[in-house]
Formats: structure tokens, C-alpha cells, sequence
């Protein structure tokens, strides 16, 4: 994934919470409508890292703070708590911030602790006030509290979120991730339109595939394109064949003529091979009468029908 | 357009000129598609050219004639025979060739002439063969002779073309060119598969683009991307608000609330900026009685309608 599509959607202009909450039903419509059912939309706020950080004393070290927990799903507490006393950590720091990344319950209930423990950091505040809202935004579209699965512990490598901040993982598949994003308050500035507050959010549009691929997701109609085969034996049974193919597209059937001279057997192993489930032959009684032989290759049953009486059947 | 998005469509595995035909049948539908009128379809063979080389005495150096008479339409006579002369081309040869491109008649004496001129080389010949098919097996789709536009003087760049070559024009807009192919019988060799003949060509999709905004050809109405926008007076009122986007979405109708709490007057602007043909207002009274104001920005007009009566309009 060096070089990759990506398919967004922002909304920028506006610091109302509403945002965030449409970004997580559109979320879910994207998933739902994809037909992946096992997903997680983990949720977070740079705000309550900052807190966190306040209760770890990481002044001038936020960063490496926030690296080290994002990495907890993927190497384990031992190897974060390491990676923490190498950058400068103390025990009892790193304790504090495990009691919280360890607490168990409900998002209603992780926000109550996260109340209690950020007291006294302004930013703590404003992200658990933020949180609250958006599952209040997100109840009056019928969604409960753990809709969104709020993870204390995700931080996302991009520096410049500033508010909420998401990841979407498909659960079963090793990719995984396939989308993130988060509230920017100061993006734009760097496009020449400073002070403007902005959210937003990615999917990966590769990854994705990878993963519908992996859950086997694509339907196998996908590999039939056409419908109708036109079969000939020579080249004015070919020519005579061009006419029925002009008909049948005109009519929006998406067919095709086997475009060389060859035994009938290999325009049908042709056919088959392609999944195209209906041939038309043309010999030359076919073209004498106008009674053109159709072919169902699912059933290998064959009449014996006129152009018009093919059309219908489409 | 030094980075740019190709739409192709290719044909490997077979010599049928059926493909060739077909092709010319994709660009005219394309085109029709899209809303173009006045296009042509250039169309040239490598044999012909070859022929045309042979004439001119031109052995050994035939790529520099090529190059040279495809400047034919931008630079003009004098400036291809001065190129000629200093590759150096005999006045003599240089005139042969513009007896030949110079020739003014259908596609069909076009074709004759040619034949005579380029009598004593094979691959000429077989050129003026293919073209005739490739217009025979045209008029099955009954498109007569002039469908395209056969100019002796197209050779596009790419020298891995071995038969039909073609180039598709807009006319009447800057950029002109949009899309080119042809048949290449080795190229399929430099991907490990020999001695397979294909024919393929591809729009340049920005290109295209950019012809269908100089043809102001992009409806208007692709600007209009959502139909009603919920205006509201202060928080109470957005939530419920809510509800009611709730349900035009249920219903497939493309709806939005504004996110923040602002006057209507703002809400109001914001939706004739952003073209949304109706707003749905929602005061405390409108809350009280479930009688919600339907606005239709078009007309001014408006009326107090529960969101059921709402509903139907859509």
C-alpha cells in the first residue's frame, strides 16, 4: 500500500459534533452496504490523550506517549510499558495510565471514570464532554452507546487531530484497518485558509478490496458480462450473424459474436469458459428459415427460435 | 497530462477484423453517450504505410516518414517536406507521397487508388484489404463507408502497432485528441505471451474531461446533490430535527441538517448557495404540533406539513 486510493468525505467549516456522529452512520452504511457485517468503529479523542498525558507527567514527551499505547493492540502491554521506561517513564506513571487503559465497562461507564480521573485537565474535560455528545447525537438515529467502540489506547500516527479521532477494523481479516480519520482544527491553514475547524475520514479503497476479497464478499456474478453468444460456421453465417448482434444490443443485451471461423465446439467451450449462459448458433438452415438455434448452456436445453421470439426472452 | 487516467478496451487472441469494427462501433457509442455530436474516427494502417515507405524510397529510415507526415494537420505541407528533405527524402519521393495524401475522394477511392499506387508491396495491399473488410463488416451495422475517417497521413507514435491504427478527435475544442489504439500482433510478447495478435484502444479520460467542459456538456444538475436541508432554531430543535432526517434518508431522499445553531437566515442562504431545492424549517411551534414548515426555495412558497405529508413529495 505505497501508492493507494482513498475514498473520503469531509465536512469542514463547522466544530458541531453532528459531524462526527454522521461520519459514524456513514460508517456503517458503507459497511453494511459492502455486506461486511464484522466491524469495529474505534473512537477516540486527542483530548483525552492529552489528559492521559497530564496524568502520566509527559510534558515535551506527548508523543512518544501516544506512539507507544497506539501499539497496544498489535505488541502487548509488556513490550508498551518497556518502550515507555526507555523514553524517560516513571513506574508510577506508567501504572496511572495503564489503570485507565485497563478499565473495563461500558463507553457510558469509561467516560464516567475518565471524569473522575481527568478532573483537573482542561482538554481531558472537553474530550469526554465531546464523546458524551456524540452518543447522544448518535442515540436519536436509534444507535446505542456502543455502537462506536471508544478505545482510550488509539492514537493514530497523524499529528494533526486535534478533536475525535477514528479507525475502522474489519474483525477477521489481516488487514484489518481499512479507514481513519478524525477532527483537524487546523488543517486548512496549511491550504491557505486558516481558523476553519474540520472532520473527516478515509476509507482505504484497496485495502478494502483486499478485505472483501479475503471475506470473499464479491458476488460471482461479477464475472458474468455477457449474456449472449452468437456462434457461426462460416463467414456469411458470420455476417448474417452481425444483424441478430445489432438487435439483440439495441435492445440493451449485452452480446457478442465469436469474431473468428472456427468449429462450433470451440465457440462453446468459449461460452462456457466466460459464463455466458445463453448461445445463439447460425449455420446455414439457421439462416435460410430465420429460426436460429438458442442454447441454454446451464440446462444445454436448444429451440429452435426467430430473432423477435429471442428478444423477448430478455 | 504527464500522470493521466486511460480507459481501455482491448481484444487479444484473435485477427478478426470483427474487433476492428467493433471498436469503431465502442467510439461512436461512447461518444454519443457523453453528449459529444462532432467527433471523427481516424483510422490508418501500418501497411499502408508500409506501402507508402516502399514508394518513397524510404528503406531504413521509414520511422523518420512517418513522424514527418503525422505533423501533416499541425504544421502544414511546407514544413513536413522541409523535415523530408533533410531526412533526406528526393523531391521525387516527396512528391509521390503528396500525389497519395493529397488525393481528394470517398473512403472507397480512396481505398482504389490505392490499391493501384501500392500494387507492387504486400503489406500495402493487405492494408487496403483490411480497410475494405473493416468497412464491409461496418455496413452490417448499417454505418456507411464514411463512419470514419481513413487519413493516410495518421501514424501515431507508439511503433508497436502493426495493423489498423486509430485516433479519435473532438472537433471544434483545444485539446482535440482524446483517444488512440490499434492492432499490435507482438506486443503481448513483451508480457510473455508470443505470437498473439490484439487490437485495443483507449480514451484519455481527462482528456475527455476537459473537451466535455469546453463543450459545456456537464449538466447542471450534477451540482445538485442534496434535496432538502433541516433548518433549525437552537439545540432542542435539532435534535428533533433529527428524527426527521432519520426518516427521509429511510426513504432514500438525500437530506441534511444544518450543524450548527445559527440564524435561519444563514441556514437559508447556505441552501440556495449550495442549490438545495428544499428546507425544512423546525421552530418550537413546528416541535409542538409535529406540523413542520416545507420550504420550497424555488418558488418561495410554503406550507406547514407533517413529515409523512413530507415524505410524499418525494
Amino acid at each position: 500500500y505505497r501508492e493507494f486510493y482513498q475514498c473520503d468525505a469531509d465536512v469542514i467549516g463547522t466544530d458541531s459534533l453532528l459531524c462526527e456522529a454522521e461520519i459514524v452512520l456513514m460508517i456503517r452504511e458503507v459497511c453494511k452496504g459492502l455486506g461486511i457485517q464484522d466491524f469495529s468503529i474505534k473512537v477516540n479523542h486527542r483530548g483525552i490523550l492529552s489528559g492521559l498525558a497530564a496524568i502520566a507527567d509527559a510534558k515535551g514527551n506527548e508523543t512518544s506517549l501516544f506512539v507507544a499505547i497506539d501499539k497496544l493492540d498489535k505488541i502487548g502491554d509488556e513490550k508498551v510499558k518497556e518502550e515507555l521506561r526507555t523514553k524517560g517513564f516513571s513506574d508510577k506513571s506508567i501504572d496511572r495510565i495503564f489503570d485507565i487503559l485497563h478499565f473495563q465497562g461500558s463507553n457510558l461507564n469509561k467516560l464516567e471514570m475518565l471524569n473522575s480521573k481527568l478532573e483537573d485537565t482542561e482538554t481531558g474535560l472537553k474530550g469526554v464532554e465531546d464523546m458524551k455528545q456524540i452518543i447522544e447525537l448518535l442515540s436519536k438515529f436509534d444507535l446505542d452507546a456502543e455502537t462506536i467502540d471508544f478505545d482510550i489506547a488509539l492514537a493514530r500516527g497523524l499529528s494533526y487531530y486535534t478533536g475525535t479521532i477514528f479507525e475502522v477494523k474489519i474483525n477477521k481479516v489481516a488487514i484489518g484497518s481499512v479507514s481513519g480519520g478524525g477532527r483537524y482544527d487546523d488543517l486548512t491553514g496549511v491550504f491557505g485558509l486558516p481558523g476553519v475547524s474540520g472532520v473527516g475520514f478515509s476509507f482505504g479503497v484497496d485495502r478494502l478490496y483486499d478485505a472483501m476479497e479475503e471475506l470473499k464478499l464479491f458476488p460471482e456474478e461479477t464475472d458474468e458480462s455477457t449474456e449472449v453468444l452468437i456462434a457461426h460456421l462460416d463467414h456469411e453465417t458470420m455476417l448474417y450473424g452481425l444483424k441478430a448482434l445489432k438487435q439483440l444490443r439495441r435492445e440493451g443485451v449485452a452480446a457478442e459474436i465469436y469474431p473468428d471461423t472456427v468449429k462450433l465446439k470451440k465457440q462453446l467451450d468459449y461460452a462456457n469458459k466466460k459464463k455466458i449462459p445463453f448461445v445463439i448458433v447460425i449455420g446455414s438452415d439457421e439462416m435460410k428459415s430465420g429460426q436460429l438455434t438458442f442454447k441454454n448452456m446451464k440446462t444445454g436445453e436448444q429451440q429452435q427460435l426467430s430473432i423477435e421470439e429471442i428478444l423477448i426472452q430478455f
